[in-house]
Parts: structure tokens; C-alpha cells; sequence
């Protein structure tokens, strides 16, 4: 891996890095700083890592859609890419990359990449608002976040504000499964259309408001709908049905200057 | 292909059945029964078609998620569908089915199967409501969708009833992106979980709603929530963004039992 002073200064980075070995076969290392309840690391966080082998046969910059399947936990340390060019269009890209560990698939995604470029002309039309929420400087810092709490690295490496405690972090197990909170990388890094299929998947699940801590995904897709403006992530995570052992999470990301840039559907199971 | 009378008895299952070749290899004719405004034959008629053919090797009963990649508009026709058994766990199977129509690949669908048996212990929650519509019989059925306009086979397939005749239909473009209607087979054939994946994308567009006739599917994610119960199908159509060409389209399926069934989102192009 010839250094890359980009890739070398933020974590993420640094992180999802890889080193092509040969033909669509990538080589690259999970860490152990993006580890969530589970204590395995983050789905979106390994997610990135995979898009990041997979982006580098497509002939379009900008990821459209994403949808990735869960197959096993993964763990920090060596992972393969495989990764094919399905097909390459005049508007779009399309491929498929396989995340191997020890043998044994952990994720398999497909993903159509075009061009996010702003288009002045393209009709633009929104019939939803960004989440309402108090600066980020207003929103106090929960001493569980703030610390790190034991197992959960990923607090580490990202921050969140919610304008208000969340009533998991008290036990409480009655409150709304939907929130809404700032987000962004820990270290300064500014959220780009590569990052943000991961950090849909950042937050902390909706359903632990209503007591459900064990819930693993199957399935996660991603539109990104737009290259996100610097600055904070305003976040909305919702869930309004859970039935026969599973449930939807959505998740929106709104950048800095109100435009939607990412939407999130993930199915899970409860454990 | 030998004669089965439930597949014989009904045009969806007819026009869905798959012949295997070999071990992960299915032969298949589309037919022109279910074509849209495209004049294609609709994505989710095609999405059906493959899992009828993917489902062949999981041991598991039910679609749980399906994303599905739409690569190039299908036509009636001969194709072939290569299958992959991607896990087999012990609550979930996934696999991978690739659908080819003169030697190039027109849809690539991932799917997670499991068991969707009613299970009285789970917990089920439900923050949102069915569509709130008023009796199929009440609902006027505009003309056009009694006739089967020109080269809208679809509607001779499937029937629709909107509480009021929808604004596009006179060509009005300044409507909003969102519809509640009923939906089934035109000739009696019930839901069942293997149908919904394909149902999902029955709904004309919510953008016709704003003037935008010329949509094609990127990719499209349902999730099955449930086994439908018999009868009319309450549908909930609505898009909330449209930027650079691209727009979301969500699509929700209520069965008579009100009980959410199916979820999908899909992004999509204007032409």
C-alpha cells in the first residue's frame, strides 16, 4: 500500500483502506474502533470497507444505491474483497463486491454508482423537512458518549449530540423508537458521498428506546442523493413496525445546508 | 415443465413459472401480459419471475428482503435465471439470482428467505395506520383502467380502485406524489408472500402525480412483513424527493386483516 497522505489522516480512512491484489481481489484489515453493542464492528463501517475495494473498477464517482447483506458478524482483523463489474452504462455502474473473513462471506452488497454533480437544471422537489434540532454546541454531551462507553469504540470515533439525554442510557424502556441528533467523524473528517453509506448506519438503533438491545441487520440499503455540504450531519432514525421478530429502521442524513444527502432502510432481527 | 394445477389455474403463476435446466439454472418465458407506460414488461413482474426461480434452492419459506438491480428493460421473451445459494443459516437463507434475456443480464436480485409463521409470542408495534379508503365497491373505476389503456397490459392483470379518479389521468401535473388505492389480481388469485415482491411495483407512479411520465428503476428493496390474508390489498404510493434526476418511491401493502405486509422503496431515474 503506497501511503496516501488523504487516507493516512482521518481514521476512516485509514480504516477502510485496500490493497488490490489482483484483478477484482482486494485485501484490506477491519479494526476495532468502530465495535457497537454487539461488540463486533459497525455493518456500515465494514460496508465502506467493501465499496471502498468495489469503487475502484466502476467508471462513476458517486455511489446512487446501495443495498448490502449481512451474512455473518464480522471481526477486527484481515478481510478479501471480490468484487465484479456488472455492468457499466452511459449514466450508471453497476457491481457486486464479496467481503470474505477466514474463509467464510460476512457481506455481500451491490451497488449502482453515477454522477451526483449538481445539476442546475434538474427539477428539485422536497416534501420533507431536515430534523429541528438546537446548534450542536447547545446539545449537551451524554458522559456515556463523551467516554466511550466499554466495547462501544465507535463512540470514539464519531460524535453525537441529541438535543436531549436519550432514555435508553437511563434504562428506561417506554420512549418512541425515532430520534433525531447531529453526527459527524470525531477527527474532523468532512462527510462525502464514500462515507455516508456507512454512517447511516452509525446510530445508536431506534428500537432501544422500547428496550431492545440485541438486534442484529439482515439487510441495509442506501440511497445517496446528494454530496453532502461540510459540517455537522443532522440525523432522523425511526422505526414504526416491529412484528414476528424483526423490524424496519430508517434513517435519514441531512447536510449542513438542509439538503437531504442520504436515505436508509436496514431490515433486523431481534435476538 | 409438468402440468400443476395451482400454477395452471392462475396468470400470475403461469406467467412466473421457471423450468429448471440444471442445478442453478432455470429457463423462463416473460410474457406480454404485464407491460406498463414503458411498453417493458414491468420490473416486478420480471423480480418475480427470478425468485420463482431462486426460491427453488432455499430452505426457508418466505422473503424477508429483496433488493433488486434493474440493468437493462426486460421484453417478452425467453430468459434464463442462474441461481446462487449464498447461506444457508439456521433462521435465514440467502441467495442470489441473476436473470438473463439474449446473453445479457437484465435484473440481479440478492434475497434473504426465513419463516414468517405467525408467532403470537413476538412482539409486534405498529406506529403507523392502513390507508384510509373506502370500500372497494365504492370506488369508482375510471375508464381507462376498466379498458386496459394501449399497451397497458398490466391493467387487464391487475385491478385498481382509487377512492377518486386520479389527476394524471387528465393530464393534470400539479398533484402531489402520493396515492392510496386498493390493488389484487384481476382473476382472483390471492396474495401470498411470494406474490408481493412483484405487487410492490404494480402501483403506477406517484410522480405521474407531478407530470413525470418517464421513470425507470435503478434498484428496488421490499421487505415481507407478514403472510397476507385473502382479499383486496390497501396501497400506499408516495415519492418526497426529487433531485438530479432521481427520485425515491415508496410503496407500502396493507392486507385486508390491516396488517402491513410488504414495505418497498426504489430509486429511480427521469428520462
Amino acid at each position: 500500500m503506497s501511503p496516501d497522505p488523504t487516507t493516512e489522516r482521518y481514521r476512516f480512512d485509514r480504516d477502510t483502506r485496500v490493497e488490490k491484489l489482483a484483478d477484482g481481489e482486494f485485501a484490506a484489515a477491519l479494526t476495532d474502533a468502530w465495535t457497537t453493542f454487539t461488540s463486533h464492528p459497525n455493518g456500515g463501517y465494514v460496508l465502506g470497507t467493501a465499496l471502498n475495494a468495489l469503487r475502484q473498477g466502476l467508471g462513476q464517482p458517486d455511489p446512487l444505491a446501495v443495498s448490502a447483506f449481512f451474512l455473518r458478524p464480522a471481526a477486527p482483523g484481515p478481510v478479501t474483497a471480490r468484487t465484479e463489474v456488472v455492468r457499466e452504462g452511459r449514466r450508471t455502474a453497476t457491481g457486486q463486491v464479496v467481503l470474505e473473513q477466514n474463509g467464510k462471506e460476512v457481506l455481500r452488497a451491490t451497488a449502482t454508482y453515477g454522477d451526483l454533480a449538481p445539476d442546475p437544471a434538474a427539477r428539485v422537489l422536497t416534501l420533507d423537512t431536515p430534523p429541528d434540532l438546537p446548534a450542536p454546541e447547545d446539545c449537551p454531551v451524554p458522559a456515556e458518549f463523551a467516554s466511550g462507553p466499554q466495547g462501544l469504540s465507535i463512540a470514539d470515533s464519531v460524535e453525537y449530540r441529541y438535543p436531549a439525554r436519550p432514555g435508553w442510557l437511563d434504562g428506561k424502556k417506554d420512549g418512541s423508537p425515532r430520534a433525531e441528533f447531529w453526527m459527524r467523524f470525531a477527527d474532523g473528517r468532512e462527510p462525502d458521498v464514500h462515507a455516508l453509506p456507512s454512517m447511516v448506519d452509525f446510530a445508536p438503533p431506534a428500537v432501544l428506546e422500547i428496550g431492545e438491545f440485541t438486534t442484529i441487520t439482515v439487510e441495509l440499503t442506501v440511497h445517496v442523493r446528494a454530496r453532502p455540504a461540510p459540517g455537522w450531519l443532522a440525523c432522523r432514525v425511526f422505526t414504526k413496525h416491529v412484528a414476528g421478530g424483526l423490524h424496519e429502521e430508517d434513517m435519514e442524513i441531512w447536510d449542513s445546508a438542509g439538503t437531504l444527502v442520504a436515505q436508509c432502510r436496514q431490515l433486523a432481527m431481534l435476538l
